[in-house]
C-alpha cells in the first residue's frame, strides 16, 4: 500500500494520477491533496478519495470548498498549507505536480522529509536543481521523474551505470509550429499555440512546447536529475512523440523508451516505482505508425531552446531567471498582450541582466525568481 | 581479467571478437580457440593471442596447422576437441560462435561446466533449448546472447522483471528481397542472396536473412532464452536495422535497443557483461537517418517465418527438424543445386514428416538432426 500526497491534484497530471489510483484501490491510499483554486474539482476528489488533509490557495477558497463538501477534512491554506500536504507524516510518496515556481517550496519540503517524490513540477530542478539534489542525497529522498522525457531516460538507465553514458537524447515533438513558415510565427495566436499535436496538457506547458522552451527547461532538469552536464544532453525533433527519449552508452548502444503518447504511463511508472503496474493503455503498433522521423531542432524557429543552453553556461541564477521570465511572458501571451515570437525576446532581455550572485538557498532562488518576474513586467511596461 | 575460449574463432563473429579482445589486452586473455578448417587464419590467431589449446576438424587439418606455426600449442581435433576447448578449466567465458548444429555439443558442454557463455550459435537453443536452459539453471551458467536481436532484448530487460513483459518484438531487416516482385523470387541467385543490405555476415546466416528463416530461428531461440512462449514474440520488419529489438511491458512502455548495425557492439556487450566497455563505433545519428520504418512481415514472401512459428506448435523435435532441413537446403542453394523459393518448400516437406518422439537428451537431438538432414537429401534426390 502506498500513501500518496498530490500537490496540484486538480491539474492535468493530478487528475490522471487520481484515475490511476482509483483503478488500484488495493495499492494506493490518498493522504493529502493540494490545489490552488479549482475547489469544485477538489470537492469531488475529496468525496471520492477521502484524504486526511487538503490545501487551497487562501482562506476565501477554503470557505468556498467547505460549502461544497459533506465530509470532515482538515483544510489548510497558502504556501505553508501546500508544504503541510507535502510533508504529511502518513505520506510516503508525494506527486509534485503544481505548475510553476510556486511548486518549489512544497516539493523541496517533500525532498527534505525524505519522501519518494514523483516529480512533475519542472521548476523545482530548473531553478533549484543544485540545492534540491544535494538535499535529496542527504535525506535519501528518491526522485522519480514524471515528465515523459525524463521518465524515458530514467527507464532507459535501469540496470545501467551513469559512468557508461555517452549522451542523453531528449526527443521533442516540435509542437504545432514545426512546419509553419517562419514569417507566420509572429502572428500565432494563443488558440493555435494551445493545440498540441500529440499531447493533451495544461496551457503553460502547451505554450512552452510550441516555443520549445519546454525542451530547454527539460535539458536543464535532466542535467540535475541525472547528475550530468549540458554538453552530454542533446535534443532531437521527433514529431510522432513515440520515442520519449534515449540514452546512448559508450559502447554505442542506444536504449530508447517508447510508447503511445499517454501521460498515464509515466505517472503510473513514477507512482509504482520500482514496480511496473499493468495499465490499460493500447499497445504500440509500429507497423501501423509506419515511420518514426527525426531531425535537428531549428534554433531560428525555436530560440527558447538556445536560450536554455545559454543559461546553463551563465551565472548560477540564470536558469531561474530564464524560467521566471518565461512564466511571465507565457502568461502575458495567453492574455493576448504579447506576440508569440516576443516570448523569447523578452526572456533573452531579462536573461542578459541576470545577477551574478551565487544561489545557495530556496530563499535565494525565490528572490531571483521575484526579481526576474518584476524585471520582465517592467520591460514589457516600458516596451 | 576474463579468460576466453572461442568456438568458431575464424568465422565472422570469432574474428570480430578477437579484434575487441586485441583492443583490450588488460581485460582479456585467450585460453582456447576452436576452428574447423581455416588453418591459415587460425595460425595467425595463435601467433597473436597465444592460446593454450586449439582445436581443428581432424588430424589432417592439425598437421597442416602445425606446419604453419612456430609456437608450441596443444592441438586437439574433432567434436571432442571442440568440447575440450569449451570446457578448458582456465576459461571463464566461452564465445560459442560455431555455425550450425555442430556447435551444439561444445556449447552444451560449456553450459554444463557452468561457464559464462556468450551465445552466437543459433542452433543450440533452436534445437535443444529445453535441455540447455534446464542445464544452465542447474550449473548456474550465465547465457548472454550475441545475436543483435537477442542482445537487444537482453539489454532492454536489464533491471526489469519477466513477469511484467507483455511482448518481445524482434526486428527483421527483411533482407535483400523485401521489395522484389514475388514472381522474381524463385530466380534469385546465391550471389544476390549473399548481399545483405545492412549486416556483414557469414554465408549461412546471410541466406537465412534473405528467406527470413533467420528470424524464425530467432523467435524459437528467444522463446527459450527469455523463458516465454511463441504467442508473446512478434516480428516486425524494420529495413534500416537500427532498432535491434524491443520489449513491451504491461504498463505499455516499450524499451528498444538501437545502434548502428555493427556486430562488434553485441559481441562486446556479451564478452564484458555485466559491464559496458567503451567501443570505438560511430554514434547513432538519428537526424541523419531521418526515418525508421516498420511493417508487418509478408508471410507469402517469407514462408520460412511461418514455418518456424508452426514448428513451435508441433512435436518437441520439430524445431530441430526445421533447422536441420534448412541447413541442408541452404547448403544446396549455395551450391547452385536448389532454387531460392525451394528452400521453404523442402523445409516444409521434411517438417511435415517430423517424428513425434520426445527429445530428452543431446543424443536425441542429434539423432533427429541426422534424420532430418538425410530425409532432406533423400527428398531432393527424388525430386
Amino acid at each position: 500500500m502506498r500513501n500518496i500526497a498530490i500537490l496540484g491534484s486538480t491539474g492535468s497530471i493530478g487528475e490522471n494520477a487520481l484515475q490511476i489510483i482509483a483503478n488500484s484501490p488495493d495499492r494506493f491510499r490518498v493522504v493529502a491533496l493540494a490545489a490552488r483554486a479549482s475547489v469544485g474539482k477538489l470537492a469531488l476528489q475529496i468525496e471520492k478519495f477521502r484524504p486526511a488533509l487538503v490545501s487551497v490557495a487562501d482562506a476565501g477558497k477554503a470557505r468556498e470548498l467547505k460549502s461544497l463538501i459533506k465530509r470532515r477534512v482538515r483544510i489548510v491554506t497558502g504556501a505553508q498549507g501546500a508544504i503541510e500536504c507535502a510533508t504529511h507524516p502518513d505520506a510516503d510518496t508525494v506527486l509534485a505536480a503544481m505548475v510553476g515556481a510556486a511548486g518549489l517550496p512544497p516539493t523541496h519540503a517533500a525532498v527534505c522529509a525524505g519522501k519518494r517524490v514523483a516529480l512533475a513540477n519542472k521548476e523545482t530542478l530548473v531553478i533549484a536543481g543544485g540545492i534540491v539534489m544535494k538535499e535529496a542525497r542527504r535525506s535519501k529522498a528518491t526522485i522519480i521523474p514524471v515528465d515523459s522525457e525524463h521518465s524515458a531516460v530514467f527507464q532507459a538507465l535501469r540496470g545501467e551505470e551513469m559512468k557508461t553514458v555517452r549522451r542523453l537524447i531528449l526527443t521533442a515533438s516540435g509542437g504545432p509550429f514545426l512546419r509553419m513558415h517562419l514569417s507566420q510565427m509572429a502572428k500565432v495566436t494563443a488558440e493555435q499555440a494551445l493545440k498540441h499535436p500529440n499531447w493533451n496538457m495544461g496551457p503553460k506547458i502547451s505554450i512552452d512546447s510550441a516555443t520549445m522552451m519546454n525542451k530547454g527547461l527539460e535539458v536543464i532538469e535532466a542535467r540535475w536529475l541525472f547528475n550530468t552536464q549540458a554538453s552530454m544532453i542533446e535534443v532531437v525533433v521527433h514529431p510522432q512523440s513515440i520515442v520519449h527519449s534515449m540514452v546512448e552508452f559508450h559502447d554505442s548502444s542506444v536504449i530508447a523508451q517508447m510508447g503511445p503518447p499517454d501521460m498515464r504511463a509515466p505517472i503510473s511508472f513514477a507512482l509504482n516505482y520500482p514496480d511496473r503496474l499493468e495499465m490499460d493503455i493500447p499497445r504500440l503498433d509500429l507497423a501501423q505508425l509506419k515511420a518514426l522521423t527525426f531531425e535537428q531542432p531549428d534554433l531560428a524557429r525555436f530560440p527558447c531552446l538556445a536560450l536554455a543552453y545559454q543559461a546553463m553556461q551563465m551565472a548560477p541564477a540564470a536558469p531561474a531567471v530564464l524560467s521566471a521570465a518565461n512564466e511571465v511572458a507565457v502568461e502575458t501571451f495567453l492574455n493576448r498582450k504579447l506576440g508569440f515570437m516576443d516570448i523569447p525576446r523578452l526572456v533573452e532581455k531579462v536573461l542578459n541582466e541576470c545577477p551574478a550572485d551565487p544561489v545557495n538557498s530556496i530563499a535565494d532562488v525565490l528572490a531571483v525568481d521575484h526579481w526576474a518576474r518584476a524585471r520582465a513586467r517592467e520591460i514589457m511596461g516600458r516596451g
